[in-house]
């Protein structure tokens, strides 16, 4: 479904916004029906809202990318992107319930501004050739356990890749609807009371290196999803605050691109 | 395609052998079609040779999981599995091209046993019921460059996921058909000489306690790919070895699970 000017939901007439979608000019061809009046009004209520992207290639997720939440991790800030992986079937939507695994007890929140490729990136050379392979932007909770994460041997990954952990949507923004990715607040609340108030302003690698740079390391394909780090307010950083509990709603909300509401379960 | 058990290859009637033909039974499917022999022989002579399984959700790696290698790594031996991932798109046939990223100076070669899980693994319980999941084994070349992996800012991902790093193939061996995993030679030459003699009996973590204890950090689904790890002889531990460059031949064969040959090129 694509929202139109006035908020109204209307169906596309295609079967998933996926890499296939994006790389067959999917944006164009639904901008163009919107424009012709030509998709239909779906009334949306009640109805589930999904992750606004099917079936990532990868998800690819970029670690302390601001500096006050390398300072409350204790690490120091990075030279160059720290790069890792989550399982791209750890996508849920926006407002889908968030599992505690079994055994856990450091489920933690972070809000991050949420890439989406439009087009395959291999060995970019510049800022704006990266930029220009960007389809849009979402909202993404890169839900972690710091126990899995960093006592468990070793790698990241083990920690981030859990069932339910990257809630993303409700929307994917396309690319010239969000005129400067540097310029977003971004605020998370954990049971009303707010944990993480920041700007992907204070990112120390913007949206434009991270693609530039990833794709010298891998080939970025039409779907990919990037996660660009989280700001400080995570539950590990801050003592005395509980880590997340069956029971717990999370709210995470960046400037044009809506809201979340995730509820948490006990996997 | 298939191969039967006279050698020749037959053509499955199937479009692709993924994560769909493996949860709707496609083995049993194409076993009972082989058995009537429905089944039209192909002559593949002069075919490429492409990954036997299509697309897979994720491909999830274990690090350091032969005593000899981690010695060679300099690492300790791990006391819970190492786990990383590598992007599903460095997949590529048995014998294609291994490209050395531009400004690379240590791509590496890792000789693996891979398992292709054929159902839903979420918190199982126990070692059968693991192993009543796998759909089947292939070889692997886990290549990695280890300055990307090592050097650059902390998790190993980076140095795994470029472009035709993850040679995989030629056969997927059904499960029925390998009686023990843990029982199975492994060797890989460059350029004709030998760089790896190892055997699955030295896992340090055997196939079986990877499923289990992988499905408690994350989903894994049908057409999931798990490379195991990889025993020592590796250009990293091997003082004096030169890494990969273009115009290198690689060449791996495990046990009853086919044989590979890769030449190296430049990206």
């Amino acid at each position: 479904m694509v929202m139109d000017d006035a908020g109204d939901l209307r169906d596309i007439g295609e079967p998933e916004i996926d890499g296939a979608f994006l790389a067959s000019g999917g944006v164009a061809r639904v901008r163009d029906a919107l424009e012709r009046d030509a998709l239909p009004v779906v009334d949306a209520g009640g109805l589930r809202i999904g992750a606004p992207i099917a079936r990532p290639g990868k998800i690819v997720c970029i670690g302390l990318n601001y500096s006050d939440h390398a300072a409350e991790s204790g690490a120091a800030v990075p030279s160059e992107p720290v790069v890792f992986m989550k399982a791209p079937n750890t996508m849920i939507g926006p407002d889908d319930q968030v599992l505690v695994p079994r055994g856990s007890v450091k489920t933690d929140w972070e809000i991050e501004l949420a890439v989406v490729i439009g087009e395959t990136c291999r060995y970019l050379e510049s800022r704006q050739e990266a930029l220009s392979r960007i389809a849009g932007y979402a909202i993404c909770n890169d839900v972690s356990e710091r126990e899995f994460q960093l006592e468990r041997g070793g790698q990241w990954d083990k920690g981030k890749s859990c069932e339910t952990f990257n809630p993303f949507g409700p929307w994917l923004v396309t690319a010239d609807d969000v005129p400067d990715p540097q310029d977003l607040g971004m605020r998370l609340w954990v049971n009303g009371e707010q944990r993480q108030n920041g700007a992907t302003k204070n990112m120390i690698f913007d949206v434009a290196e991270i693609v530039r740079y990833l794709s010298r390391f891998m080939v970025l394909e039409p779907g990919d999803v990037i996660n660009t780090g989280t700001p400080a307010g995570v539950a590990m950083g801050t003592p005395g605050q509980p880590y997340l509990r069956a029971g717990d709603v999370v709210e995470l909300e960046i400037d044009g691109l809506g809201r979340q509401r995730q509820t948490v379960g006990q996997a």
